[in-house]
């Protein structure tokens, strides 16, 4: 074991702004801890609700000084830009429509942006702000966070090694349960919300970070799909069920259903990729655990610090096999890594990551409008 | 536990032939021990070969009556017709293009016919079979297996009473990995063969398996499907890979997937019914077990025999929960439940069961034929 | 596939007579699918039952002739051994107490037995049988069915080979929980009862299973054990409860749990065996897998059937991987593998399998004895 | 969500020293993620190595200032004690046989202990450190961290709520596979050291856990044992295998098997529990389900943050059901319970919670030192 998170660095923390995740919020305390679990990163500001009391109550409850407690977050990024020890990077943890303005606020200003995902509420949002990163010299994080656990990268390294051929199919579904009746907290309205959480529901909450998961593995991109979408709940505005197929470019093909009204599924993301010499699968609901087929032979269970797990993906472990790791520390994988881009950055040096960005956001929503488009088109064929 | 087979019934085992079957053939062996697991029927004759020296070599091997030992179906159903101690049954378990004429030649004598799926090789066949069966006394069953496992029958009683309420999603698949590679062997050859096989391959060979038990437990039928299908082994003339999106009657959705291309995959049907009031999912390679999800409520398991299973259930199990039973049991069922209809209709009764018949057979062939037709457009939608 | 059950081997099936098994037995019925299941005995005689009436009405049942339903099962021995076509061989399915009696009937008229476990309900029956044996010129078979899967053929396979190197460590455990509270059926009734059963209750019921398949699979015999036997049941004469430390021949040591008061467990066999150089684990109640764990190298998953299976394993299975089969067909090998040594026996010749046998029975025995000794004496060690 | 580990507390975090837990250590950088997970404490000092030169790279790697860094722990309590400032907690991650001494030194100047297990390397030193304990005005804390694991202390909820009855079994076992081979690193060097880890192997490093997590869900304590002890490796000096039969007090029984060298097991802790009414098992390397068994029901199927769940559970889960928690939330789960009864001696306050301390440190010690006296008189019972 090395010194956990600072890689042999002595580097300080970064200063970390949060926009959103006070009381109520779920996504944000999540943000919080993968930004503290390996000491890389220290918040000192917030602009944690757009109800001010809230956003004062949020703040003093994380310990934030008083005047680092904002109402807004074109407030904090113009006030954070001045400040000599102003905050070098925000994370982004509001409803899907904030984060295009949000972002936008911080970029210009030269803060790097660590967004949650999907990128935004419109493709018209998500092309824009491609635009305002490709202009900035602040950097983007999107945090397509499944994609930091070290099993799923173990299964990308697998696939661009060769291991299982040329990748022939996909098979990515993301399940959950928790909008089989209709709900009335805060997560579930704004979620279903098309204003705020963008044309799709279940397609852009999880079918994103299906989608995202199945071309970071795969190595491919969809050139085409042809979606289903369902909402079963009566009176409900955006799907709660997609049936998605998929055609990538080269040939592979592939079926992605996202779903959020399936009894007995808690958040069951699991991903198969299958290649004309071998196939691999992986659930993140037990995500230590990697299995690999090599066709003709028996299937081997890879486990995240054991036998068989590539040198290149260890950095992404932190305690020894049979200890198992979870969502948190996957996500932290994400924070982890930004800051290393981050702090390669404050020297003037590019640092190559695995880190999701513009592009994986600007494809997630390209994805949630196509799958909208070929839905009201009875699952015809678009083009990604 | 009461006698095994006979149901307090001291018939004797009803005489029955076979078409098919001999050396080298897969099905054939299974079909017969079914027959014989429960002592209802006893083997008496066979055609189990069209190449005489192998009819009786294998008819030999099992002990046959060297006169009741056939090099063709037609003779055979010729002669045991007009025998006193006539086969009453015949089991045809040949290459799909012979389903047709020789179940065809015995229904027309009155001879019952137990057939292997699917159906026919052609919709056309299947409609003429349709026409055979409906004018003939005898009886026709058709072995779609799966239905005979106790957990299957369990998870259709539970859709039945309303457990997992008003079914919105039916998720199914059918994954092996065999046909990865070419194959030479006489299995592969005459599976991928359309001449033999019909114009499905995997669609027909393992998706009439899927889309019949999706229907058996979910007690719908669709209504319209598109279909995406593959051949991704080089000069393969049948699709190895099927996905499917379906639509059921009442506002179900579904999706199918089969496929013979997926390493690591040995025979993974797997089914999922999700309701507006719970979700159950089933999986034939451990399939002992039924996992059954009230929305809100911690999942259970159901075991084959044991606590939650229903008393209608009970009597297609042999032996106590944690005895597994597997795929020879559940097929037995089929013929056991088949001989408990014959031997009724010795009586001139008819009798309520749930094994699979012509309804099913030409359901299985219009689903291959919907597939083939969908994907030929494009995947567009086609009416069943 | 080849012609199932008879090798290539045009015999006519063995005759086989049955003492127990009528109604209201388990393991009778499961006998008879055994015997039945690849067509290698004809069940033409019984005594199924020490009542008449039930006898009778339980021969009928199975299709018996009037004439080879007996009472007792020295009538049957007697009239059978002078009769022309009479049983070859007898399965003894009653409870423990008769077996020795039963067996010596048979065995001194020159019939084969084909016996349930445990051998006999004392340690000098067990003696006395071994004796008879000796002196029969008869065979002698013991159904410890759980040999008879092929996963349990591999795993001892593997053993034999050193894939795991000198087994270090065995541990084994077989728990159900249907003694969890008192019962009243007649399986509890005589299994219970110590005159019937014996003095060892869960040990001589499941854990000589559990100590048969530990000792076959490492190749090893404990040469000490300390047992602490419990009886959770109030009133309850026998053992419900079973902790046993077991030193094996070579330094190797153990541990074996039986239990049938532990709830949630169905039929729950268990094994472990870990050597200098991997480790393997196999369970009953999914019996088609065998883990295989090379120490620093990945886990393998072995099925039945697929790849990773030794040729000498396959016979021993009926049908491709991936098409689960269960306890019936492990049962069905031990009748399959007694058929062959019979047909050998015919000619004169011996032939070498792996059906336990009195040896086997003799140090079930011995181990219930020592536990029980053990037991009485605080859990000291005893020698076996 | 509430904001995450204030719970509401206003509270700066608590200053957190460190003793061991340098470079090449392993539980050291669990300690200060564990520590810094919720953000109750900060880590401002420590005495990391006891090599001068590895205690300042260490604690400048770690970001402390450069007077905070000390090489003995002595000189840390001692200065610490006296700054305005100084730690208010001290994290002993060091080998065993500095438990002792490190504590003392900290409990005497009035410095809350956290300190790993198992509590001593002999048991001369646990009763001695029991004794500072109840002198001191400080609070002690041990990291038996498998019991912070929420499903954990589901299980323990429902066994002290009666939901299976008065406990008959508990079966628990810790098994792990790394020191199959003689290994020459740091961590199995010390862990071998009778020296420096006492005289128990595998019992006192993992049996420890085990025997903990045992009591800590049944709610009882063990009166006697007998342990047969084995050191496989050649050379080994302390144990590296346990079996272990245990008697607790109102007549339930046990077994515990601790094991380092049984190849394919990474960190297998699992406990089972069985009661007069119902079962239920965990394991650790899938910590997110708890399996639990009425007697003659199905098996539910408990998640963390799921339904079934118990409100009283519910504060030691952080994120929603379905994204798995692990070993660095079960072990947070202890510090920030920790951090809640350091606030509230604070003020004056007791504050109960089931954080193991002392008297469970003794506990762990006293079952290592009779199993090393069982053992060594061939297994014999002796008391706790």
């Amino acid at each position: 074991m090395t010194i956990e998170g600072r890689n042999g660095n002595h580097d300080r923390p970064i200063r970390l702004g949060m926009v959103g995740g006070g009381k109520d919020a779920f996504i944000g305390a999540v943000h919080r801890i993968a930004a503290r679990l390996d000491g890389c990163f220290e918040l000192v500001a917030g602009a944690l609700s757009s109800t001010p009391e809230k956003a004062v109550e949020s703040g003093q409850a994380l310990g934030l000084a008083e005047d680092r407690i904002y109402s807004s977050f074109e407030d904090m990024a113009k006030r954070e830009a001045r400040l000599k020890n102003g905050i070098e990077a925000v994370a982004i943890v509001t409803p899907n429509h904030v984060h295009y303005p949000a972002a936008k606020a911080f970029l210009k200003r030269g803060i790097h942006v660590i967004c949650d995902k999907p990128l935004t509420s419109t493709l018209a949002d998500a092309r824009k702000l491609a635009k305002v990163v490709g202009e900035s010299s602040a950097l983007f994080f999107l945090t397509h966070n499944y994609t930091g656990y070290p099993m799923v990268r173990q299964a990308r390294e697998l696939v661009a090694s060769g291991a299982i051929g040329k990748v022939r199919l996909v098979q990515v579904e993301y399940v959950q349960d928790w909008l089989t009746v209709e709900q009335h907290n805060k997560q579930a309205e704004w979620r279903t919300d098309p204003k705020r959480s963008g044309l799709g529901g279940a397609t852009g909450d999880i079918g994103t970070h299906a989608y995202n998961l199945a071309c970071f593995v795969s190595g491919l991109a969809a050139e085409s799909l042809a979606a289903d979408l369902q909402s079963f709940v009566p009176g409900r505005q955006v799907d709660d069920n997609g049936h998605v197929l998929l055609r990538f470019e080269g040939g592979a093909r592939g079926m992605l259903w996202c779903s959020q009204v399936a009894p007995g599924n808690e958040n069951a993301l699991k991903l198969r990729v299958y290649g004309e010499k071998g196939g691999l699968e992986w659930h993140q609901e037990n995500p230590n655990y990697l299995h690999v087929s090599p066709f003709g032979e028996p299937t081997r269970i890879i486990t995240r610090g054991g036998a068989g797990m590539s040198a290149g993906v260890a950095p992404t472990t932190r305690i020894p096999a049979g200890h198992p790791e979870g969502y948190l520390e996957g996500f932290a994988n994400i924070y982890k890594e930004a800051a290393g881009v981050i702090r390669a950055h404050r020297g003037g040096d590019g640092l190559a990551s695995l880190v999701p960005g513009i592009e994986e956001g600007l494809a997630g929503v390209q994805f949630v409008d196509a799958c909208v488009r070929s839905s009201s088109r009875n699952a015809a064929w678009v083009k990604m």
